[in-house]
């Protein structure tokens, strides 16, 4: 077991004292800041993920620059489909990451194979053990993987928006569609399981495109197969579920007992924490940070205020958007630190 | 008052008995339809909405084509805003409709001015006029307005998105946000008042955006906006709000008293009727479209069946899909026109 100097994240998810609120940000590592943008003037955006000396070193960045709590692994929840065959292409601010050959039907399903994850995605590893060892037990260091529904959504539509294809195909042949979220969830266990053999703490499923699903689908297609991730790995690593748009679904999430969820801003923290009952982390609207310095003290004020006491992990309610500045975000992240339960 | 063959969609807002549920689908007068394409091919989209005798054609070429309850005159929420001052650019199919000149701050927010619509959009009104008069009664004609935030989102981002910026203008400069919003109340207001004199026999304001907004923003910056149309107008004619994303939201909703409330896809219709208490308008995901018949008719089965009964407006929870084929849009209205209450 690593001996961390700043464990207060674990303590939360644990439900252990904590003396203040932890703070990490999604995507903390990314062009808002300097130090990355330097970095990727060099390399393009897979370049740094497959590279595990650079993947660790902008995934060390913000710990260095804006003092968050925790460090995750740089990455993106699309290295994995592309471990198991699926054509990934990134243009980092040109409409996101698309996929050249989309998956619409049981024949080009069958392009689908196991990822092996420790011969096609070693770098995630190598990555995760890099930073652990330069970290030097500094704070914990976060793994993810994308929702098996999150995944297949990019797999079936080929690129971001409102997926129809994907919601179609759950309609018009779930049986493809179960056939695949099943490949997902057994790949994205063998890949969180890796993530923590190589050093990360704790592990968070991106379920990005939850809001996207009628209550009853999200259950069927996406909820239910978190759950068996969340079954076979949290004896062994605790494991967030960020599900954004899912504010009418947090009873569903909340019953599949992951160790903390997260949300997004659309949902006052009170109320999300009152149908979670244990943890929850977020959920600033991350355009709070394009604002002057009072208004995201104002903001970030309320939020830590109505946040369950010793069991809120702070975050943004999605990503950090690129135009932010970064003395916003220490003006966020010294604010966090600074603030107690009166 | 105008005599209507078919006043089916007036009752189900009066509370009044009705055989049927009444459908009609939101751009019903759009790209998936043969008969719009062919015109298309010869104009562009702002072409077809500022030449009345046109407009007038492809508002009633789905009446005709797939037997819909309504016809919703042709044109976009965002004349309004292009009649107050800013320069709007439709592509369609290439990312959606942009501002040239999106306001940002103070400053260039007083590029803003009101639209004078008897003489700016006078082209909506005589669209109206020429289709009442070709539809001779067959069906009522809807009339409709972006809300007054929803607009704003566009006018600040300048094009769709997450509409960082806009939510960032409420948050840091709310006062210059009000403002605008104002203005965009008083000319909402006389633009529909103005669609209702030249026929629309009743008019729905799309909150499309709505989802982006946290609860109490929303009923700060969005909300409390639309009350006041609302107010001032359903003396006169029937308001439906359609507001997506906003399932979080639908008790506020409720509160403003609109004749009908539309929902999205995300929640189901029986817990938003109950939530609303008068009439609810919606929510077949549109990706059930692009399933077989038989995927239709049971999905559209579950949600007549747990509609309200006689408070019911059938429609898809957010627009047609430009894939669908027409033979699934007849498909889903001849269900539904069948279907009875036991």
């Amino acid at each position: 077991m690593k001996k961390l100097a700043n464990d207060l994240i674990l303590r939360v998810l644990r439900g252990d004292p904590a003396d203040r609120t932890p703070i990490w940000i999604m995507r903390q590592a990314g062009r808002y800041l300097p130090e990355y943008m330097a970095v990727r003037a060099k390399y393009d955006f897979l370049t740094i993920c497959k590279t595990p000396e650079i993947a660790a070193e902008v995934t060390i960045q913000p710990v260095d620059a804006v003092d968050v709590d925790a460090a995750i692994v740089f990455s993106d929840i699309l290295v994995l489909p592309e471990a198991m065959g699926m054509d990934l292409v990134v243009e980092e601010g040109k409409g996101g990451p698309r996929f050249l050959n989309p998956v619409r039907d049981r024949i080009s399903a069958s392009q689908v194979h196991d990822a092996d994850c420790d011969k096609n995605l070693g770098y995630v590893a190598e990555a995760l053990r890099i930073t652990t060892e330069r970290l030097g037990g500094r704070v914990p260091l976060i793994g993810f993987c994308g929702s098996p529904w999150t995944m297949l959504a990019y797999m079936v539509e080929g690129k971001g928006g409102e997926f129809a294809h994907a919601r179609s195909m759950l309609y018009n042949d779930p049986s493809t569609a179960h056939r695949l979220l099943e490949a997902l969830t057994r790949n994205c266990i063998s890949y969180l399981k890796m993530q923590h053999r190589a050093g990360a703490d704790l592990v968070q499923i991106f379920d990005s495109w939850a809001g996207y699903l009628s209550p009853d689908l999200y259950r069927e297609f996406s909820l239910r197969y978190i759950e068996q991730i969340i079954r076979t790995l949290s004896s062994e690593v605790p494991v967030i579920v960020f599900a954004k748009g899912a504010g009418l679904s947090l009873d569903s999430i909340a019953a599949i007992a992951p160790a903390a969820v997260g949300v997004d801003w659309t949902v006052s923290i009170d109320r999300a924490a009152k149908i979670i009952g244990g943890a929850v982390q977020g959920n600033l609207d991350p355009a709070v940070l394009l604002a002057g310095s009072s208004v995201i003290e104002a903001e970030t004020r309320k939020i830590l205020e109505i946040a369950p006491r010793g069991r809120h992990i702070f975050n943004l309610g999605h990503g950090i958007l690129q135009s932010t500045p970064v003395e916003n975000v220490r003006t966020l992240v010294r604010f966090v630190k600074k603030w107690r339960h009166d």
